[in-house]
């Protein structure tokens, strides 16, 4: 066990080991786990990759993330990358950049819940990098495989007119809880306590997913994607207007549109509350929530009902069009436009 | 083509353009490249993976880094653990935090130089994540494959006493490099280029690594790894007297040692030029030098002589023993410890 005191120093070994009690090294997806120069996959089927960065005060800060929040969430956005492609969650490393106050106790917070979250999937941690750093850094890599060996990966591209369009869970809670939790600290926990765990403990669709996937297997497979920036910035991707990471360019050739029916009543009531608190539009709030992690995605109509039974939070809202644009109840919302981390703070 | 002047704030989709200018989108190992949640890999045989992370004014200094220098290193040393597995490297995903400064001209230059040496190595970018930072920030998850299907990669473990010890490159230079910048800043690549580039440009051993994985097809595989915090802690690493990401603990029942013969003829001038005018011994300031990015192993000595031949820098410098301590040029090394970010700064 670790002789360290709260505050002491840590030494780059006294963390690995604490690392170590919480994170089995061996898993059935592994060849070789960490403390080589890599760590070797079996890889014996098509896997899906992804990474993200979280970095404290762009992404979270420390005055209402608990360790425990920073642990589970820094995995579960990671996570649900794989769940929005319909794939079952297999590993990932970790990169960690660690200011001087951060002591045992915070990793062991940290660390523990990083690993129940990953136990939770059956994920392993494979490897990954430490270093000083000035504040809280936390980049992973996650990866997935398919259902089954030859089954698809669900993606964002494909939806045809007609389509329906639906959500797994509900947009805007995190965006709400963000906002109390910047302005009053955790003392928003008491006021708002599904919003703030929306944003501190958000939880991938990672069943959900993979019953998407299942169906594909003997249909034409579901769009989807993962709501991270908000509803009316991430649909025009799910419609291919705009694309992350270089699939940009000429998009607007697409003319594919949505027409949204989304009503008050189907929203969580801390949402319409927090809206009408603030004499805003709850529909409008709801759609530029980010950070909700939902699944968006769209389907052919006849296999709606069975999901709505087989999916738990599964709600149409709408179907696809040749329109162009995206209207919701009624109202063009081509105006309305969600998070850009470079806009946002350039502005 | 973008629009933006230097200095000009950048948008996300500004970045992600300039970004797909540099690095095609698709590559034969991928079955899906950037765009969606995830990338689709084909993972036909075992993969080896492995994460970095390189941090402003933790790992290196804007002041002497030219961004074409750190778009190299980036992947580089990241390459470099997959070289050190004896693979053959096939994607990176690439997460990229930037501070408000980072402009068009400088983005041109980083993404320019990363993506010639992913093109040398016909790597191809996976994915990644943008991030706004305070500091410069980038972490990369790299993967490669193992030379021919079931061709085995190449471990740390499997020494036995009586094994050659070699080197692919040689240490210090890149040590003597960061002494002379941190001093000088890029003056110093004057006075001491070969050292300079060392640290500011290292060149991952892929094509050695490959050699010594086709070599271990037909006889007992060679132990291999790469040397990032210098000889003198990274070889008790291959001997297995300790390990990173969980390996620690109880390793010191393993009586592995090493006797190095590493003679001052061997060392590279500058290396031997800068110590010498410090009024330090040469050798161990070799032997504490980081960065390298050379290639450590064992092997049977019977393999040796056609090392020799196939293998541009490779150097034979001691034997396995099982003495369970390192001694070079026949002093004892036990007292000698190489770097530790987390003891350096906390000391």
């Amino acid at each position: 066990m670790p002789q360290h005191t709260a505050g002491a120093p840590l030494s780059e070994d006294a963390i690995l080991k604490i690392l170590a009690r919480h994170f089995p090294a061996t898993h059935p997806s592994l060849l070789l786990g960490r403390g080589d120069d890599c760590a070797i996959l079996k890889a014996e089927q098509a896997l899906c990759v992804s990474s993200d960065l979280f970095l404290e005060d762009v992404h979270f800060r420390r005055a209402y993330f608990s360790p425990e929040d920073l642990g589970h969430k820094a995995l579960a956005v990671n996570i649900s990358d794989v769940a929005a492609c319909g794939g079952r969650p297999l590993g990932f490393t970790l990169g960690l950049g660690l200011p001087r106050d951060v002591d045992v106790p915070w990793l062991e917070a940290f660390f523990g819940s990083m690993a129940a979250l990953a136990g939770k999937y059956r994920m392993v941690l494979a490897g990954g990098d430490l270093s000083r750093a000035d504040r809280l850094h936390i980049s992973v890599t996650v990866w997935g495989e398919a259902i089954s060996a030859g089954a698809p990966f669900l993606l964002r591209g494909g939806s045809l007119p007609g389509d329906s369009l639906f959500l797994v869970g509900l947009p805007g809670l995190a965006r709400v809880g963000l906002q109390e939790l910047e302005a009053q600290g955790r003392a928003a926990l008491a006021q708002w306590p599904a919003a703030c765990a929306a944003h501190l403990r958000p939880e991938p669709q990672v069943d959900a997913g993979l019953m998407l996937a299942r169906l594909g297997l003997n249909s034409r497979p579901p769009a989807l994607m993962d709501l991270s920036d908000g509803l009316i910035r991430d649909l025009p991707r799910l419609l291919g207007h705009t694309g992350e990471l270089c699939e940009g360019g000429e998009g607007r050739r697409n003319r594919l549109g949505a027409s949204l029916l989304l009503p008050q009543g189907l929203l969580h009531p801390e949402v319409v509350r927090h809206a009408l608190e603030q004499g805003k539009n709850p529909v409008h709030e709801a759609l530029l929530g980010g950070e909700d992690y939902c699944l968006l995605g769209s389907c052919a109509p006849d296999i709606l009902p069975i999901l709505h039974t087989a999916i738990p939070g599964f709600h149409s809202i709408g179907v696809i069009t040749d329109s162009g644009s995206i209207d919701c109840n009624n109202e063009n919302l081509d105006e309305l436009h969600g998070f850009d981390h470079f806009a946002a703070e350039d502005a």
